[in-house]
């Protein structure tokens, strides 16, 4: 056995059941093996950002670590930006990263970069396997980290020759401890703030999920305290027959406004809301007069410290909707049809990737009420998450659909995971929201009181000239797909993409 | 005047008359202020690598610094790896970072990452504004920085609220020393082993234009030695009427070959050869016997170096080469057959754009006698260079034709760019050698001994299951395309190209 081996089947004892790769020259040592590795699935993905960005999805999806396979500095570079939302997900992810042979490496050939200092930008855990005879538990470390609660990227570095080099066999599979539980003095306080009325609940990561959603429901009904979701939660549970959570505001005022009346916000599994900008005269803490409380912090068991309040409180009274989405009004589409058409027509079960920004508003305020589906937001505003974050939520549940709710703008970033989903043949079906420009930087401006901008304002906020033609760009990668303009087209093109398998994209025209 | 203000009236003081962007809300201020100075084009890239690569084409073509303005983090993140290839280039750039508000970011917002230190791994200088009356100087000491022979790429981070701060007028042009000569006893030293014969000289930077060009051909035709052009040079001129430089080998045991019967490799402007990769068995460094001995290195002024010691050498005949291209041969398009197509209908004064990897190297072989042409190659490796640096290229040179010879593999990293192409109505031909596979990769694998690849390592080399449609892609970015099968086709394809204005895009199907 070689280093490369005892890595991959280190890795796959650990649950890693699929690697993501764009792999060079100094990673065919790793190449070569997973060809022995029949439980690590190999996907290719024609730019790094698809890499991480579906390790995201995948690992958001599973719970189990993700393998990525970069090519050298740049390689992990261009996996960056996707990796900074993986990290603000707390998603596993073992980003593998080939090296030059150790002895080559001083040269400085021209490949050759500071491949620690971009991994400590991204992971808190960095590695290096020193001899194929360490790589297996150097691996194991690695892995260990990665699924510390709540989860974690880290970057493990293998130079091509130490990959070659005779290894150990796998390490076992790393020791990983469960969340630990809140202490009953804190469910205690908890429930005491709640109960003196006021309150408001913040869910996040456990909290967002099954049971802790259930118990979050069954408080906020018991206590009269109202109940908000992250406004870029890693995973949200929602829809029929489950409790409704408000998404949590994105601008300060938008917020402040939201909170007014409420006294003291509790936090389960959510960090303290933070303004996603700064902005003149506004705050950035985005708490109510008595400030927040912290019930479980996301690496604690938010699920059960939500069930233990719920005892507390003794709220036992089920908290679901019922409720059916609205039916969506005809004629040309605006984000508003937009998110009726999707709220009715979205199929049970399915994994909606939001990263629609200024245009999926309403569709969230619409599908309430729509049959029970999981939301992946864009956790760390790095926009290029979308694309690729549906490529690995449909590969960790191929019985589902995926809807890509994604901006035009940002999904340009990343386009090239449309061409991932055509080969992994992915029930992916993406609906492009065409406004033509960054809308939301439009927004911007105008809020920073630039009412009127100049050409170099209008150039750099407006995609129009040319605008780019989604359909062209989907069918170049191996994607069917139509325009529409009406809530009409939308609503058959959708029924249509569902009634089929593999990868759909719908261009609507906004 | 505001800090944003300032800042970009200091940089067009000093030349940088373009920006490549794409902002965000942190950027505001600057996007405002490009309004109010009409002599730095703004110009937006609809993904980060293509700015950074846009922005090295631009300052290798006109030698001052480009700048690029990136949204925090994960922007800057985006164009590290076109970043690592423009400071192996050694191209001038001003990368503009935006971060957050002064008061918010200790707030940890979810944008927030560590920007100096993905900064650090791609420039040697970071500089951070600290307050609205410093960044005009500060600004003039990263140009300072960037423009310090040979130039650099430089980071300069500005908090949104800095930018927004009142301002001292915009800082005097940097002062910028002119490149060191290089003194007479190397020179000396020089000529005394060309002299003596079985040398070599393998030239880079100013060696490889124009004047510097032109004394290493009457060196190498009077003392016999071999004349060597880097492998991958930021910038080479070459064609009829110009010496003729080989390029120096890939492989090492190509390399090695090329030196057998060689003593000394006289480095001017270029670094000592280092393979490319390290291989079992194979040197790192790639020198002849004797060694190599430095005349010029890429920080001095090596055209000068390369006169005295042409004067020293008393070799005053002219070496440039009379040939032209050979007639291209019919039939289906292979590397052989397009590198002869191209090589034959290449314009007066193009600039080639070389990321044609492994399809490419035929037209190097062919082109020697074709019209006078730059070469621009992948100096850092990182791929994905080819359609932005051809995009700033453009820019730089309206007048000229750029062509783009691109791999399929490399080109779709940075496709985006197409778009900027089609907006900003460059006069780029891409070329897109269609082998639809990383064949480089492949051809590693056969080299690592795995002549029978396995399924994952098929996955991850092949490019066909769905064979991209580059005629679509482009259109969908407003390039017009064809795909062409034969010498034939692709010969009336570009003879149409070039008559036209704008982008034009031809698949060649390899």
């Amino acid at each position: 056995m070689n280093g490369a081996l005892a890595l991959l089947r280190t890795a796959e004892g650990a649950g890693a059941n699929i690697c993501f790769a764009n792999p060079g020259t100094t990673e065919l040592p790793l190449v070569a093996a997973l060809d022995r590795v029949p439980g690590i699935r190999p996907v290719l993905c024609l730019f790094e950002g698809g890499c991480s960005g579906s390790a995201d999805g995948w690992a958001r999806m599973t719970g189990r670590p993700a393998l990525t396979l970069l090519h050298l500095g740049p390689g992990l570079a261009n996996a960056a930006a996707n990796l900074h939302n993986a990290r603000r997900a707390r998603s596993p992810i073992l980003n593998v990263i080939g090296d030059h042979a150790t002895r080559h490496l001083p040269h400085d050939p021209l490949l050759a970069s500071d491949i620690e200092r971009i991994a400590a930008s991204v992971s808190d855990t960095v590695l290096r396997c020193s001899s194929g005879a360490r790589v297996a538990d150097t691996t194991a470390r690695a892995l260990e980290a990665a699924l510390a609660p709540p989860g974690r990227p880290v970057a493990l570095i293998v130079a091509d020759d130490v990959q070659s080099e005779p290894s150990s066999a796998a390490s076992t599979p790393p020791r990983t401890r469960p969340p630990a539980r809140v202490p009953p003095e804190t469910v205690e306080r908890a429930a005491r703030t709640l109960r003196a009325g006021r309150g408001a609940i913040l869910v996040g990561r456990g909290g967002a999920l099954g049971r802790g959603l259930e118990a979050a429901g069954r408080i906020a009904a018991a206590t009269k305290a109202r109940l908000f979701s992250e406004t870029f939660a890693a995973r949200l549970e929602r829809g029929r027959s489950r409790p409704v959570a408000e998404r949590f505001p994105y601008f300060p005022e938008q917020a402040q406004s939201a909170l007014a009346g409420i006294r003291t916000l509790v936090l389960a599994g959510a960090r303290e809301p933070v303004a996603f900008f700064g902005y003149p005269g506004r705050p950035s803490v985005l708490v109510p007069e008595g400030g927040s409380l912290r019930l479980a912090g996301p690496d604690e068991d938010v699920a059960r410290a939500l069930e233990d309040l719920a005892d507390a409180l003794d709220a036992r009274q089920r908290a679901t909707t019922d409720a059916s989405p609205p039916e969506p009004t005809r004629g040309p589409l605006d984000p508003v049809r937009l998110g009726l058409v999707l709220a009715y027509h979205q199929p049970e079960n399915a994994i909606i990737v939001d990263e629609g920004l200024s245009s999926a508003g309403p569709w969230f305020g619409a599908s309430s009420g729509a049959p029970p589906h999981d939301v992946l937001a864009l956790t760390g505003g790095a926009i290029g998450a979308g694309l690729p974050l549906a490529t690995g939520a449909a590969l960790a549940c191929p019985d589902r659909r995926v809807i890509a709710l994604q901006a035009d703008g940002s999904g340009l970033y990343t386009l090239q995971s449309l061409w991932t989903q055509a080969r992994e043949g992915t029930h992916v079906v993406t609906i492009v929201c065409a406004n033509r420009s960054y809308r939301i930087l439009q927004v911007e401006l105008a809020r920073a009181g630039h009412a009127e901008p100049g050409p170099a304002a209008r150039a750099f906020t407006d995609l129009a000239g040319p605008a780019p033609d989604w359909v062209a760009l989907a069918r170049g990668f191996g994607v069917p797909a139509t325009r529409v303009e009406t809530s009409e087209e939308l609503a058959r093109a959708l029924e249509n993409a569902f009634r089929e398998k593999g990868p759909h994209l719908v261009e609507a025209l906004l």
